[in-house]
């Protein structure tokens, strides 16, 4: 009786298993091809190794990939299929050709790196950004120090004067502030611009002041040695082409919630420009307190996985505190960082913006020691 | 003179071009090979419906990613090739399968649905969880209130009688409290379980009171219909099978910080121990001040895709604020949740703990207006 | 013995007792000094009302913050003390002001508002914006919707056509994208705005564009009714001022890390320029990935607290999927919004950005028959 | 004529005036009234001083307040502004005794440390914890290092000899595995205790080991040197508390959103029953996805300024890919952390969780390099 019953079940059974057997018969075909596939993949790493060709081709890769959607909507089946497909594809393909290369040092290609092609990560290349007398990502671990804002001449002139006693070699300043709100001190302007590239230049200091409107870049550029773009203005794509157009260097600040990814695209809109770039670490928004900021540390061994480009961490907006600037200096040293940048004040009492985390110029010689120490032995 | 200097690098160019046709030669077999084993998906789709058999079977795909893996393995290629192949194919078959199924409803499965085999959406279903006379999950929107903690015998007996009056079927109340810092108020333990019980019982409702340590389930889960598991014990393994063990439902809290698939893999510990859940939305722990955390609307619909289970919201911890409660729980209806938790103290200035966000009993009677007007109007 | 030991312990305790009964006294005093003062705030209340004078005056807070901090230097005490002093005193002062008033609603006046003294919240004040024949915080709900990108004339004005017959007002359309890299498809630009400006007007409707760069702002504004500043660039200042200076009405996109103070002071900005803004809600950057980012309703309601301005939201950016704007759109209507922005692409399979979160049509239809029954019922 | 019309309005300028005249008169008594009291304050500091007092009185602070906010309510003010006087007058009181110690620093005592009283920082108090032969908090470096889960005998045998080769003196392993999905490795459970003990010990080691369930934790102390309380439990009251009471010490770790008050005060719950607390900074979840979570350096010195007791940092889980490790250890060290916990697994392919970030043998040597460098050299 329960045999009649089952009877059925076992005919869907047979059914269900021959199909499936199906299955695993073209299964074994699929990995088959694609091991014949990796083959030739690793055949073109060696040929394109032996005649010095960029491992990497995205142009190759969009077409592969456009190619197979094709065919996938050919058959019947979802385009999506065949870019994914692709995606696969090339990853291993590309991992094959790498196996070939001697550049190999236990790295990640990075993965998804099409936004930022120009940015991205080589083996053996490391881009040195120069600023004045500083070499950002030489293997020498720069300070770049000043006031929050530029607030008079006198200030400073007095704060330049702090700054090179301590070895300082690029001098920051900020001239256009960006504050949250309208009735906050918004800064001296051009006026500050000038105060601050004289008072650098004229103690052979180079300097370093923020741009927030594209109309101002050309002519902020023609005094200062490095134009920034803070992390409010990390997005914005007038201001990073006009920053690049005027030839001078770019540091460009990673936004509060920006990933590293959105980092690195970011300054590929300046890299196509012809701009030079310096990134900065300053923190993320999280729900702690105790500081301003979240500083993302190892942003800066991870970025040195997705790029070339030189990487430079500021602690004082990050922590918010002064006291707390000398242990993150040290430890974004110590994680690789090519410097740092931070506030200081001649007079911290003084200071009209961001004065709870501003060092007093004892403060910064005390970490100049640190970073100097490593700058000439190392 | 040219032409001799670039003969080298056309034979290159030959090179490359024949390894290339050959790459897409594959790859158009490659693709071919795909499209007839949708094909056989699908017929293994309709033999499923035909037999009832659940088109979902990770048995298989288990099986499927761990031959292709070991074909990697075999042919000298990364295992990893193989599970990522096996997923690709795995996803478009059960694509393939889902188009021979009536219940599609433009919906996607859920995918990388593994750890939450149990609480996982499937086409046409939808868990209804019986509290006493409420019911979640039957359309209906169900509103639980009382005080965040059971402060003396007076008190929840007083708030009862206002939950009562405004139609609340489920009265709530915190007797073991989760505080921040062991100097506050810690609640009223046991004896405050029974005032709960008694209150709500004697007045017809059923109640729910949470539960910190597995130890008391048992004994909580005598008094209490339902047993909250709070945001900070929801990956509390051994709190969740000892409450699921009880027989009684569980009112499972999503953490500050957990993602929906999180929140659904900590359901499915207490699925597999026989378990019935109530999911309940609490907010997210973000920057923004204003609101004490930030309620997640938009996790509802996105729970419906993933999880047949009843979801809630509690918008008292989000909202932080009496005030803002009648619009969340507003949204929350609007948004197509299964209902509300709040907290109401029948004396909001004397309340013991978070204070700030209590209902007074006339703010609890307007929202209940608004959803019983949709209980039984719709 | 004992008590020889502890003579001198008596003695400490006798001492300290006393200087603790003086630090009582005072203490007292202050206390009823305080009681005093705030009974001639009240009465300074009272005299504003009768001369219909505002209850807020800033400068007059400033001046009692400058003259304490100014007395406690020169008692040797830290100016940081006066100033709290100020602050405290200000608060229950202006509370007691409140008080005479009858506008109070249970509604808590914005504290640290300083920095958005134009947008904050004023009792019985509700600014309205009008853009064509839309209006923005007169109870009704508007419906902006349009696709994500001008891609072209033909596509323009299908959605166009599709837009009007649902009953929308305003047309969206962005001409200039924000892209995060440079490699995607970047706009049409200002021949974007025109088709899309030729779209609405010649339909009736408004129109709203993305404006990136200040040195647009006039251009744009010649064509379009509503100027949008994107998420990316809510504390662009430059951009802000231009827009402003235009006449033409701002859209205000929340940051996706902004909280609701600073997205206030960016408002503010563009208010100082005579600006009129709508608020836009549209989404947090956190850790939660079945949506793009997690849409903060709470935020309207908050918003109501702290500004006059209108409020809306924007569904589709924060939930990334097309099938959870509609359920959204509820709730942001429960939720007490003056409206929605959605996307919506007349042929969704072909959009050239943001294609997964675009509505179809036919789903635009059925958001805008809530949205209809609500603006012509209520 | 106008002057008629003015008159009125003149007089009420003369009241308006005249009110604030009397504000301004308060105001500058209840300033001098400050200074007295601040005066007296700075001769409590002194007796304390001198009989060896704390200087911080919580006790006598809530009598303050207490008695404030009373006397508020009694002249009809808001018990609130009471209490927020009582807060402002102890802040700077307390400032006023510190002047007159000697061992300032630079430091400021924390605010709101009220949850966290026995946790909370004192001048000049650093705890040292005692594992083995390990000393946490006395200025070496500690690494703690083995693999993530006891997988069987032989496997934490052969991690013990590689642990101990490079001079660790803390194995750590997980038997109890907290895990996402109940379908993933749940790990050996109280057999894995004893392998990873006797691993341990015999080779004189301590060892390590997380607590899941308080009803284990006797057990497990019974064998194990040093319990672990995860992330996902740190505010589990029970587990806390019977780890406490088991008197082996206990080791912290920060939830992934947890602010550093909330890490002290569930410290508090553990030191409140006897027990001794290593706190571990872990990583925060964020949005970005380079790392696994956001390892928050800077918790360090912040924490410093908050409490005595040893703080160490977890690496491994923060960052969750192996080649980051050594940089972040260096920068764990850098900023003053009391060691590393990090993840080490003799075969890392063959590893059953957390695969990615497990460092392989010859990392953790690298590691250790330079961690004894800095253990015997200075």
């Amino acid at each position: 009786m329960n045999a009649t019953i089952n009877a059925p079940r076992n005919d869907e059974a047979l059914v269900l298993g021959a199909l499936r057997a199906n299955i695993d018969r073209i299964d074994r075909e699929l990995i088959e091809l694609i091991a014949r596939r990796v083959k030739v993949a690793a055949d073109i790493g060696l040929a394109k190794r032996v005649t010095g060709k960029p491992l990497h081709d995205p142009s190759r890769e969009d077409a592969v990939a456009q190619s197979l959607s094709g065919e996938a909507s050919r058959l019947g089946l979802p385009s999506r299929l065949g870019r994914e497909l692709a995606l696969l594809l090339a990853r291993h393909g590309f991992a094959a050709q790498l196996q070939q290369s001697p550049h190999r040092a236990g790295h990640e290609i990075p993965r998804d790196s099409e936004g930022f092609r120009l940015a991205r990560w080589e083996p053996g290349r490391h881009t040195i950004v120069a600023v004045g007398e500083a070499r950002f990502g030489a293997g020498l671990h720069e300070v770049i120090a000043g006031p929050c804002a530029v607030e008079s001449e006198a200030q400073i002139e007095l704060a330049a004067d702090h700054a090179r006693a301590c070895g300082v070699r690029v001098l920051r300043g900020g001239a256009f502030k960006p504050r949250t709100s309208p009735y906050d001190f918004q800064g001296t302007g051009m006026q500050g611009v000038r105060w601050l590239a004289k008072a650098a230049h004229s103690r052979g200091m180079a300097c370093v002041t923020e741009v927030l409107d594209p109309a101002h870049a050309a002519e902020i550029a023609s005094h200062a040695d490095l134009l920034q773009i803070g992390a409010r203005n990390m997005q914005n794509v007038p201001l990073l082409r006009a920053c690049a157009q005027t030839g001078k260097p770019i540091l460009l600040k990673r936004g509060a919630a920006a990933t590293l990814r959105e980092l690195l695209c970011a300054a590929e809109y300046a890299l196509l420009e012809g701009g030079q770039v310096i990134l900065c670490e300053r923190g993320l928004r999280t729900f702690e307190r105790e500081t301003r900021n979240t500083l993302d540390l190892s942003a800066v061994p991870a970025l040195r996985q997705l790029t070339h480009l030189p990487v430079i961490v500021d602690p004082s907006h990050a922590a918010g505190k002064d006291e707390l600037i000398l242990p993150l200096c040290r430890a974004a040293l110590a994680v690789g960082a090519d410097g740092a940048i931070v506030e200081m004040h001649p007079d911290k009492c003084a200071a009209l913006c961001d004065q709870r985390q501003a060092l007093r110029p004892s403060q910064l010689r005390e970490i100049c020691d640190v970073v100097h120490l490593v700058r000439y032995d190392s």
